[in-house]
């Protein structure tokens, strides 16, 4: 509805804690909207049931170093000896075509994210409480209660990072995020993003 | 559901030329949402059925230009000898009791405004083309040819104004319309306001 926005995608980067539920209103707002996924580039084996192009782009790590070198990344990192990274090229072209991207990832890939992409939209997903965060990570039954403690110590330093947010969304009731998130796509499609110049044109070839 | 942001209120200002749909989309957001309405001051009197504090208050020129010297206005006008003026206490409450303001007014008026109070959230209402305008100010039935034709030159030198806005709505049809200020209300209460520290105490206290 932006005059000069029609053509232009937007890239919203999700992010926040683990436990914050970023990954659930992600899926919510890819079955709920137009908005498509960035996939990224991984150098770790497929397991049974994922597919190249869907759950990730497989690649050699020769062809991910050869990426990283060509500046192809909007982010990457090597985590226990595999490559992960965010691809630039189907990203843009998506953005190109006037489709929207969105980007789940943690808080050290937003950052490096914002360096490589600045003009993306970035929104902090924060759990409602720590004393809740706790609880979140302690239902998945993946962690010793150690090890949670040591995550929700790190999870309160990695508040910091907000400062490099523009939109901060607190995940206490699932549906209200996913409709808060869902409005700041919408706000940010309203900016004003173009001159007085090309809006004036556009209406006067009209009269 | 911002953090830091649930008792500060927000002023927006919803403006465009005249036949945008800037009145009937006012009333759809107080119909539909919390948001209240800033009742303007004139010095005209009172019109059958019109209520004071609730159409406008009314108040005498000398009223009227004590505040004006007080610095009482947000902004004011004289037209046709009367003044009209949007008094600063009442807006100010509201917002310090975590109400959002809405004030709709022309594009003049919102220039004063924005000098006066740079917090406030501008949105610009656009017609969807000159040629739809044209057809809602001739439905009207309240101008000639000749004024319309006047007037829509005016609109289109006014659309230079729309570098000092924010966002931009093109009212075509207006539920789209509402949907997208109301989008706009929600991501300006989502937007990171407050300081990595202030966040981090917050979550500090609950742990």
């Amino acid at each position: 509805m932006n005059p000069e926005d029609k053509h232009a995608g937007k890239l919203f980067i999700l992010s926040g804690p683990s436990g914050a539920g970023k990954g659930t209103i992600c899926k919510e707002l890819l079955a709920q909207t137009q908005v498509e996924l960035s996939i990224s580039m991984t150098t770790r084996n497929p397991r049974v049931g994922e597919t190249d192009g869907v759950s990730y782009y497989f690649a050699t790590k020769e062809e991910f170093l050869r990426k990283i070198d060509a500046g192809g990344f909007l982010e990457y990192a090597e985590v226990y000896g595999n490559y992960y990274g965010t691809p630039k090229e189907p990203v843009i072209e998506k953005l190109a075509a006037g489709i929207d991207v969105i980007l789940e990832i943690d808080m050290q890939g937003a950052l490096k994210v914002k360096e490589n992409y600045p003009d993306g939209v970035f929104i902090f997903i924060l759990p409602p409480s720590m004393a809740e965060l706790r609880k979140r990570l302690t239902g998945r039954g993946t962690e010793t209660a150690e090890a949670i403690e040591m995550r929700l110590g790190e999870t309160l330093k990695e508040l910091s990072y907000i400062d490099k947010y523009d939109y901060c969304v607190v995940n206490g009731k699932l549906e209200e995020a996913v409709a808060r998130v869902k409005a700041i796509t919408i706000a940010e499609h309203s900016k004003v993003t173009f001159t007085a110049e090309e809006l004036i044109s556009k209406y006067k070839e009209e009269v």
